[in-house]
């Protein structure tokens, strides 16, 4: 099973969009046990267009497609698919009525442009499209499977979710694949691939450990494949079992889980909340944390204090601890931990201050110097860090670095 | 003057490494004229690697190629490429001692593995990397040019700066080419089409109008080309002049600049700051604010309010107001901009209260419905939306369309 995937866009030739998608897709074919043999970025030309697509049917089986299903005139995707399959483009009535509905809601004019989106190729079957206008196409030929999906990654990954990969899985004959994301934060990769180097010399045919590092994190992957769907799910609990102790005080959680939610679901647990006080993540960790929905049951918010002024007047820093210590310091991020608590009506808080750079730092302080400070007012503690970063990277493992501290002190409480 | 990427590497096609060189290529390419026609990412594999060295070689004058170069036995680029050009590895004299200097330095045994790094092909013109251990290879045949580098970003944008870009400059007879970025928020591609559409069909030769949309906003771009820098210059200059009456009040600002950035200079430029309130985005606008270097010369900070509580207590918005009209209301919002602005000591204010779903939305008040207020404490405005995305999404086109609309605000102003 091999599969092609061809992005359209000038934009991505010219390097002014990074092609996000094609990682996204071959992630996903790869949980199903596709190999992507190739990805092809090609322009919005219609030569281009029928030559990677003669390229790819002659190499795979399967081919994604992205791009160039916009309502503008250097949108040509699908016409040329029409061409490519030698098949009239008519309008869908379900696609219409959905058009229609989406500017009477809006109530704004539907363009002749517009409607020309309910115009699909005949010989597709057409995949909806819940998040946007450009509805996907779906079309086979010779036991080969193309789709077509707009480039808009918010859009292509529900296209995903929804219809391809449930379609691509019922239509090719695949092996049983169960995947296992262990998710860790706060230590290095090779730290963790010394603590489980014998458990990887030692595993078994038919499963493999993957190290999948990101910002601060490393998510490890353990896959398991075989004919049979129970023998691969006991052949991956066991070794599951194995490898949990070897790190467990680094897991945060498994697959889906995120920090924030794991963190949410303690305190409801516990029947406790908590809030922030932000100053160098400047609304970060906030929004990091709701982003998780329902997220008002354990957290009630958070006060971004950008100025001196605002840490002493809304937080009750003293002005003396500022004038003393400096903003950046362990007894400023000890007192907004408490006033925010006070201020917020919160059992916890986390409270950040930092240097995120570019500029800013001293000798004494150099940039990417933040103080942590996390837990209950009668319970604080810290910790300092001199992260190396970009301004937005040094944002981030602050954030994170934060929200691990407090999960773990959450362990040890309840 | 046509340009083929190859970028190699399984990373690339299980999606665990966005492909971030090819963009970086293409733009710095674009730069000098050259049109990148195809990027091609592909497995470390002998037989894949010749296939599109030929296929590339067929269509295009310069071939970039990056990965494949480390001292792995996956890394097979380099015997690839001797093979393709027909021509014996040979030992680089000046490579081998730098590779010993550089293990001396490290104070690490140079294994043979190292050594073969010194390796180069007989008939290219070895580049030096001075960030790594793996140099690059320039390749020329008929008239073409093909050259190898390490896929390690830091080390690639090195050698393209210091030896590709001047070599390939020398070595092509380039037009001259210019781009200009138009950025809008808040209108739709069809609408900005429909609006510009004279325009775009009256463009004269050498001049190409491309529609970049992304969350919320739409990015146009106009590329001239020819063979005089000045007159592509004055050609788009006439075009752009044509173009910018037509959508004047979506412009927000032009090529790098961002909303956030854009606002803070206007804000430098009036003597003037301000501050956020946040519900139902959460901190997500502070976030964007303060990811801009010296944002804290206009902004303050942020209350993300997520309890009713916080609203009234520190933001001072009236209990019966949020009795009466609810927290997602156009009364609370004018509060919430009323009360930051106090708190806060800023001139001006945003404050945002919605429903950012998946739940929690009403008949009245379906997930999706937002306030914002702006202004100041004399002058606020407010604007309801009704937004049809997921609960991230929400958040993102509510902070967008605040800032936008802030940013007119400040338009009318000053």
């Amino acid at each position: 099973m091999q599969a092609t995937i061809i992005t359209i866009g000038d934009e991505l030739l010219y390097g002014q969009t990074v092609d996000t998608n094609s990682a996204y897709m071959g992630r996903e074919l790869a949980l199903l046990g596709i190999r992507v043999r190739e990805i092809l970025s090609i322009s919005d030309d219609k030569a281009a267009i029928l030559e990677a697509l003669a390229r790819a049917e002659n190499a795979s089986d399967l081919v994604l497609i992205t791009g160039g299903l916009g309502p503008t005139k250097d949108d040509i995707t699908k016409v040329t698919l029409a061409e490519y399959f030698n098949t009239p483009l008519v309008s869908n009535p379900e696609i219409l009525a959905k058009l229609e509905e989406f500017f009477t809601r809006r109530n704004r004019p539907m363009l002749q442009s517009n409607a020309d989106q309910a115009l699909m190729p005949e010989a597709c079957m057409p995949l909806r499209n819940d998040r946007g206008t450009a509805w996907g196409m779906w079309f086979e030929k010779n036991g080969k499977v193309f789709v077509s999906m707009p480039g808009v990654p918010f859009e292509m990954e529900a296209l995903m979710q929804q219809e391809v990969l449930p379609k691509a899985k019922q239509f090719f004959k695949l092996p049983a694949i169960i995947h296992k994301h262990i998710l860790t934060a706060g230590v290095g990769e090779s730290f963790l691939a010394e603590r489980i180097a014998a458990f990887e010399d030692n595993l078994p045919e038919g499963i493999k450990l993957a190290y999948l590092p990101s910002v601060g994190g490393v998510k490890l992957r353990l896959t398991a494949a075989g004919a049979e769907r129970e023998v691969v799910q006991q052949l991956l609990d066991a070794q599951l079992a194995k490898l949990q102790p070897l790190i467990e005080e680094a897991i945060y959680g498994y697959d889906d889980d995120t920090l924030e939610e794991v963190i949410g679901k303690k305190l409801i647990e516990m029947g406790k909340t908590y809030s922030t006080a932000e100053s160098c993540t400047g609304g970060y960790i906030a929004h990091q944390i709701t982003l998780a929905p329902g997220s008002s049951k354990y957290y009630n918010g958070s006060i971004v204090s950008y100025t001196n002024e605002a840490k002493n007047e809304i937080l009750g820093v003293k002005q003396e601890t500022i004038r003393e210590h400096g903003a950046v310091s362990e007894q400023t991020v000890r007192e907004m931990v408490a006033g925010v608590c006070k201020g917020m009506h919160t059992d916890y808080g986390i409270a950040t201050s930092g240097i995120a750079g570019p500029t800013g730092g001293t000798a004494e302080k150099p940039v990417g110097t933040v103080w942590i400070a996390y837990g209950s007012p009668n319970d604080i503690r810290t910790k300092k860090y001199e992260f190396k970063a970009s301004r937005k990277i040094n944002i981030q493992l602050t954030g994170l670095m934060a929200l691990e501290l407090f999960r773990k002190y959450l362990e040890e409480k309840g």
